[in-house]
């Protein structure tokens, strides 16, 4: 048997084309340990947007009713040859109803209840996905579970790298964001003095409200000595960019140097032993990322992704993390959206547009059946 | 008592003015378990040129007997300011004959030998140097050790660095530099599989001469595709960077995740999850690093410096390794030098300006007593 149901599909062609539209899918009943998932509410996260969209012109796109045509422009359609002509499912994560089991008894558990699942095509009614990855989300509704796994997990991660790395202090970019948010309270929680970078007053405001300590201004003139004081204040020689394109990883090195070099008795050329280390964690700038030979040979820049923190990290700090997050589903790790589409809206000029432009405080939730 | 010998000094004023010089310094008695050598050969290392001159412009500077005066561009002045209006000694390494020492045994042992040492100021007529980071030459002249630590050393550390994070390839950037045909005979005595990339075709045959396996040119018009060849034939997914600027790392990385790419089953917009780090150990670009968004997020770039490698592995690893620099010091670990040059011939126009242009095979040798 199998259930029929409508499901966003993206498609890029080698010559840069890049459709994305309702298509229908028909899913095969789930067998051992998987369970069919009646997708309720999904949210549009950047790492998402990077599949569904990348870098494509959608100003100038032809739309349709639930189809978008764009184009891709260079060197991204080429750098993006892996996925040319592959009609590609999207959407990390969601929630839903348990309409159907495997046999397994982990799947046969969760029959009728509502879980948020990782299934990898969550812009869908319906979604299959393993009973080992679903948490099941009790007196919680599909909307409040929909976002606890991608930015939970990631803001929790930040704090285990942490952990694991030996640093009690970290600095994060873009900090007004939903992941932000909870990085501020995880951090009030675990003792770790965090950084918080945002490019706005009313986002200062925002974090000072939910009690961060440190919250930098990158418009205020004064920026970088806010930045250094901040760092001199918590040792924070470590942090976080999803950002990723452009100077801030390089200016917060830069900041961390120039802190860690009033420290030293000598002059050195080679700059101070101070480890410096910063992670970027995402792209909402695809442009390059510029470093400047400004501070030694203490440093190190490397991306972080989830999936293979999570691989690294082992099935316990995983469970642990995961409890903590259902734990605190409707305070820490609350999610809020600015608008809810279904699968045809979210295809529109109006609903694209504006989503795509992954202003803090602006996420859409999609809602497969309405 | 002292001894009063002739050393150089540079001096960096907050105007831009950089002053380098032959001057007159006093050296006091050794003490403990310090000793005094008698400088004898001092290498000219692209590190001492960092320090020496930065990128002042020497075309332009003033030259009389035994001084040059030059002015330091922006930014480089502003980002050196922790040396301004400091008279600094130069010259990492050197040797030449212990001719004092303290009463401790370990300086003791030295006296009247024939030593490689690190001591900050070898480009001086003496030197106060600490017993223990002392390599007793044996048979061997002073020139023939006189570039026994840095590059020595640095391409052991990367052989060391390799076995300490897994891996048994790595890709080297400027292979055809002294410490690049030092890395290749290492490579081969270790069973580590090395991609060499030169820019050159006679830097092509020089390492073929060595028995290199991988060399790659960069000047090549299938550089790319001669680049990825290498990588799937050797598994290097780490490699070492002399250059820093510019976009030779981001290359590297490109084609690492290029050839990690055609091993994968299906298409992740979050690429591979092959690991991919380079290190970057040299600033022979001074210009800015450019990371392009094109390799996912498995990826690390980190500075490498010799000091902090040493201190983190270790007495017993630092000891065999310099053993090992001994035993093959007319072999593995020899250099070739283009002009021996005493300290006054050393700031002629002539001489700092080929020497400053750290070409390939033309290092200079300074022989402070002439």
């Amino acid at each position: 048997m199998t259930t029929t149901g409508k499901q966003i599909f993206t498609t890029l062609e080698s010559d840069g084309t890049l459709t994305v539209e309702v298509g229908t899918k028909e899913f095969r009943d789930p067998t051992g340990n998987q369970v069919l998932v009646k997708m309720e509410a999904a949210p549009i996260n950047p790492s998402d947007l990077a599949l569904l969209f990348g870098p494509a012109d959608l100003e100038n796109a032809e739309y349709s009713p639930g189809k978008i045509v764009a184009t891709m422009p260079e060197p991204f359609n080429s750098g993006a040859k892996g996925r040319h002509g592959q009609r590609l499912p999207v959407g990390n994560e969601g929630a839903g109803t348990v309409i159907a089991t495997g046999d397994g008894d982990a799947a046969k558990a969760l029959m009728g209840q509502c879980v948020a699942c990782v299934p990898g095509n969550a812009f869908s009614e319906y979604a299959l996905a393993d009973a080992a990855m679903c948490l099941p989300l009790g007196d919680h509704t599909a909307e409040q579970g929909a976002s606890s796994f991608v930015n939970p997990m990631t803001a929790l991660g930040f704090a285990e790298t942490a952990r694991m790395e030996g640093h009690k202090a970290m600095i994060h970019l873009a900090a007004a964001s939903n992941l932000g948010q909870m990085l501020v309270k995880i951090c009030q929680e675990d003792g770790i003095e965090l950084v918080n970078v945002v490019r706005k007053q009313e986002q200062v405001d925002l974090l000072k409200g939910l009690g961060a300590k440190h919250v930098v201004n990158s418009s205020s003139d004064d920026f970088m000595k806010q930045l250094r004081d901040a760092i001199a204040a918590t040792d924070a020689y470590f942090g976080f960019d999803p950002i990723g394109g452009g100077q801030m990883s390089d200016t917060c090195l830069k900041a961390m140097e120039q802190v860690a070099v009033t420290k030293m008795s000598e002059y050195s050329r080679y700059g101070s032993n101070q480890p410096k280390k910063m992670y970027i964690y995402g792209r909402l700038d695809l442009g390059p990322t510029i470093l400047t030979p400004s501070y030694g040979f203490g440093w190190t820049l490397s991306g972080w992704l989830l999936t293979p923190f999570m691989a690294n990290a082992g099935m316990e700090v995983i469970g642990r993390m995961r409890k903590r997050v259902l734990d605190n589903l409707t305070t820490t790790f609350a999610s809020s959206y600015k608008r809810k589409v279904d699968l045809e809206e979210m295809l529109t000029k109006d609903a694209a547009l504006d989503y795509r432009r992954m202003q803090t405080g602006e996420k859409y939730l999609v809602t497969p059946h309405g």
